[in-house]
């Protein structure tokens, strides 16, 4: 019976005489006529002693049995002394070094040899950090009494205006897939389970190539209904975000040390602030010109990258976390079916404003967000400010008529909160299989 | 503040005067001057009495302040009487009964209007069943230490031979969207996470227009190393379908009993025969024999929609349960990449047998696994036979080449099981925005 490298330490001090491992070479050091293995398994390491070398190569599997014994300089303080060995698959001469420091490697070379370069525990370490989101970002929505969705990512195109959509041939017409499933999830909320969350692939064909874009990447969205402005939603993501950060330092607490990370500690997100978006631009400004120190920088006139990270560092400054909402965009930032200021507050605000909201963490837009309209009238009116005709919107309007509660909802891109969590330089290093413009391969 | 419908006895067994409820109007019944009208909610309904009908349409979006009064009749035992109602938003005439039988509405027209039919409980039972699946599988494979992975839908397609593909535009060249993670959660394995799973789409260019095919659902797929044969899946499999099972028993009650379903009782997944493939057609054979009650029944040659259900009709005879695993498929059956008997067995077997296996449940195949070939010149000899060339499979050798653990998999087909767990009549029922030849909307 296999024995885990984690477990081999407790395996031995009850006294077993035998115990079997399998795993992956790691490292190999001949020393003095003895041949030091350090063997790599899912779990963990653990040193074997072997006579000789014979025709091991690093990364080829393996499964051994050996006698334990107590040695302070193993890692676990156990090592094995091998009587048996049985190479299971042995590996060819690697394209590169895959258990350097990968501070030394390049992207590309990472992401070229991609089932290689996770073979690297800190690399490993991403994706083990990225499983509890999922995981924690589910559990925490099912206690809220969120349904779980699967929607269809082909969809006939019409519903969003048409600009960065992949096209799909599909049998004898064109589909294209779901930049996101904005109508599906609202659709959810009006078929009455009121509450609903979907993780799923999503597609953008946008033609950036920065380190902040992907062209495939995981949306990790919701929808819920009977809310009365995006303040409902702050609400929920900061304790969402509360809850999967408190999960991650829970469970990855090796996979941040590796990469010199931390998650807001407990308590630190429900301090984050929410700036309406001129409030914002104004912050970003005085930021800048106070970080420069001259008079005349070169203004910010929407939230872009630069005003990310400035407002990122002012909220960390004033409020101790690296976090905040910007809500209240104009009109024109956002899509048509942002629910608007006035049409709640009565004219308290100027009329061009949506209750829509922005979450910026550690000077990246984590989150999009928004109440959306669900009054049909009210929605058949505005489509022809946006281009839209009301007769390309079959779908929407399905959703609105027949009876459709005050909505809204949001969505985390979840490499993005991933790279964030463990300061990648790239979203890129957040996806196992990335794509972009170039790379659609492996 | 807002009482879910299912509250609002207990809230007014605790001496509450005054309760506020929201929801959607599920029938409206005009009486002796006074309006009884059922208000439905995600959690269930409750009987409000209001003085007018008012403007109140059926499906509308309201939220009422109410005094609760104790009444046998009433759902739950007690109603609201309405002091105080607000509509959300109005429903238009509805273009179908939602509230009605649905065993009276044709499939396509809940299909066309699925935001529609999902209002009938009934119909929407079938998701709340679909995410407890989701979750127990999650859940069940996380504690035996797998890790959740996302991997790309789109690849340059020459993985897997190339038929039956959707052509997705991408930039300026052609991808393929993918029809398993198949070659990606290998990859996985080999990385050194050893034991993986992904809840994600898959895509089959089918022509078929059956009650069993779509061309997008929803693929529960894993992979593990260090197996030693397709008999290790299928215990594995064993407890997770038992632990499903128990999970939808446990939640869904009321979902179950909406369309009079039970699954299999505890214990009885355990029991579940495992046969090999050409015995399997002896008894699908025999079955019908002794079925049709002739001795000239037209001869089934291989495992056929009507050889799964007669299988499952001997095995619910003879093991108690209708889910059974037929393994040891013919080299001809399955991909280049399934694992053949006598290499590992040396020479037992008739050399054109491989590890490989699928699930029958309830006369429907849903699972398909196998044993992978991991020995790289083993795959290298093989691929002509298949018709492939080594150059093309760059992506696998990559996999294999590296030291690659011997390892299998298997998928689940997420529709397919919530169908035939309710005893759906076909398996688009159990998508929420299905996919086939015809249907691309909504």
């Amino acid at each position: 019976m296999r024995v885990l490298a984690k477990d081999i330490p407790s395996a031995a001090r009850e006294g077993k005489d035998e115990i079997e491992a399998s795993g992956w070479v790691h490292r190999i050091r001949e020393l003095g006529g003895v041949v030091f293995v350090i063997l790599r398994d899912r779990s963990g390491m653990v040193q074997l002693v072997l006579e000789e070398k014979g025709g091991l190569t690093l990364e080829s599997v393996i499964t051994v049995k050996g006698v334990p014994a107590f040695n302070e300089k193993a890692p676990g303080g156990v090592e094995l002394k091998v009587k048996e060995i049985r190479i299971l698959s042995r590996a060819a001469d690697l394209p590169y070094q895959v258990n350097a420091d990968i501070g030394k490697i390049g992207l590309d070379v990472i992401l070229d040899n991609r089932v290689l370069s996770l073979r690297n525990p800190k690399i490993r370490s991403i994706f083990k950090v990225q499983a509890t989101i999922v995981e924690a970002f589910a559990e925490y929505l099912r206690r809220a009494d969120f349904t779980e969705i699967k929607t269809s990512k082909l969809s006939s195109g019409s519903t969003e205006g048409g600009t960065n959509l992949f096209k799909v041939e599909y049998f004898d017409r064109t589909l294209c897939l779901a930049q996101s499933p904005q109508l599906y999830k609202e659709a959810m909320v009006a078929s009455g389970l009121e509450r609903v969350f979907e993780i799923a692939p999503v597609y953008r064909a946008e033609k950036h190539d920065t380190p902040r874009h992907l062209n495939e990447y995981v949306s990790l969205d919701l929808e819920m209904g009977f809310i009365e402005s995006e303040k409902d939603l702050i609400e929920l993501e900061k304790g969402l975000l509360a809850y999967i950060f408190d999960e991650v330092a829970r469970k990855n607490g090796p996979d941040l040390a590796a990469w010199d990370a931390a998650v807001p500690p407990a308590g630190a997100v429900g301090a984050a602030p929410t700036v309406a978006y001129e409030e914002a631009l104004k912050i970003a400004n005085e930021e800048q010109a106070g970080a420069k120190g001259n008079g005349n920088p070169a203004r910010i006139f929407d939230i872009n990258p630069e005003a990310e990270r400035l407002l990122s560092e002012w909220s960390l400054r004033e409020y101790g976390v690296e976090l905040l909402f910007v809500n209240e965009f104009p009109r024109r930032y956002r899509p048509f079916y942002t629910y608007p200021v006035e049409a709640a507050e009565g004219g308290g605000k100027p009329a061009a404003l949506t209750m829509s909201f922005d979450a910026i963490f550690r000077g990246l837009e984590i989150t999009s967000g928004s109440r959306r309209q669900h009054d049909y009238s009210a929605f058949a009116q505005a489509l022809p400010k946006f281009g839209l005709k009301e007769e390309n919107m079959a779908g929407y309007a399905a959703v609105l008529k027949y009876g459709c509660p005050p909505h809204g909802g949001f969505a985390i891109g979840l490499e993005r909160l991933t790279q964030k969590i463990l300061a990648l330089g790239s979203v890129k290093e957040a996806s196992l299989f990335p794509r972009d413009r170039r790379r659609v391969e492996p």
